[in-house]
């Protein structure tokens, strides 16, 4: 399906989504290499509005999930408030659908790190959707539980233009204080391997 | 983690939450042989509530989630409002909470079907958590697009005992008469397959 | 619109979801009387799913949200898990569908207690849909704050007969040990208010 | 509560948020009179998730239903995807989040129409908490199904300063051919209604 947003919009869309941003760079961060990390996502029947396809709303829990899959996974974030050193807060958050999807399809998240600050981190995200052929995307062994990283073959059974991309600030503070919590070492670590190569 | 309503209601809960039913049908229910079909699920930052586990409204969406999976997946299932014959409400449904879980562990789901009317089906459901061993459950090739049957190996990765059990009945109406739809021969079929051996 | 249950199922839907209770302690519970608190739930666009109709999902978390609401504003109940020194876990629940509603109709929750054990409460709860008048429902002063009780006039701008209906079991643990927590007689004290007449 | 984004970016996370918007605009667009619609938003136990404020995606939901209640109630919005002529696909949303608001408190949502093309319209929307009084916000009798207009003696219940700044574009399709639909005069005339001041 076209993209609403060079159909509806076909000179301003993407500045409207993404300020000051140009369009190359738009078009730039609808691509599988603008990314690092990417995590399958199981749609729900729920996620389908009235209109069939998955509501606006439903994209921002898949990027919740893949971050948070990211952090606890190979950054080491403890989530439990009773025990947790830090806790991560949104700050800002924003997306532009291009096209649609919607239940049962299994698309892929997938994660880029644009800056890391004392307690802040900085995320690109998008969505890539199954590829139109008769062959359903195979969820490879552990896909589910480790995700996958940019280069892996899996890649190919996803459509090569993101459907819904995005962007959001965590910032991280200390659960009894309120106050900004200084990330850990080996947490940044992680963070830092999914950093955009200079050209994106 | 004991289970909550064995430990609470020693005697009483499982009458409580299956009426009539008697313990050992309940028993029978919470082990991976009174189900046909499984589904890997993919829990989301979101799915926890403020007490640390998924909500309990949150399992239902699991539950329509296989059951709409299985329907579209196997049984030729059209869920477009605007062309489809047919589509399905629930008519009742209820859940028993035996241990909890929490994002990010990945269960399994379970489906069985009791009994198939005209135009209605009786379904019962469950979840079963991933095992507490240091080897995380793999989620094999198509597990999330096609699911698996009961036999695969795959089940052994998940715990012998279900976290929780439900059951729920589905109702297919015309959505443009909202009268009663007889079901289809197809559809009839790939339901009968999952129905539960004589002795469940 | 006619009762889904009724509709299908005339002889034993009822007794299929409220198993040995007789259909008159069905016909009942579908009654305002049968109710001690009213809370009016405000419907979101994102409750409706693809067949247009509040989802069966959703639901749950209306009923989640009168007992907590509850239970908050008039036993005292502290949910932060830093400090509280117990929190609800749902153990069992049960919903039956009598006929659909959707965004952006304005529905009354209503609970009752049944049972008030060492640590755990038994709860009966139901939906009821604003009136078929061309006057909308009003919601009045303080109500989404205090809800009202059983008695109050407002209830006169709702259907006679419920939507939906179900029942829930509450237990209360302490946070950090996970064992059964006694209930406060304060908080005690206002779940008996809501304890439904002897007739019911 | 302090504002994150004021507290943790003291100078640049308005500019990230507003991208090439001033810092003027972004203060002036947290104030009641920015707005001209506004409608109470009940909170659902569910909304919080596991740090215990109500989790950024849930945000997302307030405002489409905020939208979408005020397109039903005052522009003639019918949403029935088999018989609607125009349905609204959101081609981008973005939401800034000053400080936590969580269960059970009662925000009120606000909306402004910033343009409205041919077949798109672009809104400015924002959450304010109610005031720390000991007087909680009485919502008013109709405010649920009404919501009310700027000026309303009800603000003053609600904080001067928002929790939470957003904005988002609908485009409108016909839901048949998934072409751009020109919006009715009647639908129009609704929104102009909320056209910001020229000063905003």
């Amino acid at each position: 399906m076209t993209s609403w947003v060079s159909r509806l919009f076909p000179r301003n869309a993407c500045t409207l989504a993404t300020s000051s941003k140009n369009q190359g760079h738009e078009d730039c961060h609808r691509q599988h290499k603008a990314y690092g990390y990417f995590l399958p996502i199981q749609t729900r029947w729920q996620d389908n509005d009235q209109y069939g396809h998955v509501n606006n709303v439903v994209y921002y829990s898949y990027f919740d999930t893949i971050i948070n899959h990211y952090l606890i996974r190979y950054c080491g974030l403890k989530t439990s408030l009773l025990t947790s050193p830090m806790v991560g807060f949104m700050v800002t958050n924003q997306c532009t659908y291009h096209s649609p999807i919607g239940f049962p399809q299994i698309p892929v998240a997938a994660l880029a790190v644009e800056k890391v600050g004392h307690s802040s981190v900085h995320y690109r995200l998008a969505l890539f959707p199954p590829k139109h052929t008769e062959e359903l995307p195979s969820v490879d062994d552990r896909d589910l539980c480790d995700g996958f990283f940019f280069g892996h073959p899996k890649l190919a059974q996803f459509d090569a233009l993101a459907c819904t991309t995005g962007s959001s600030v965590h910032v991280f503070v200390n659960p009894t204080t309120s106050k900004p919590a200084g990330l850990p070492e080996n947490f940044r670590r992680g963070l830092l391997k999914l950093m955009s190569p200079a050209s994106v």
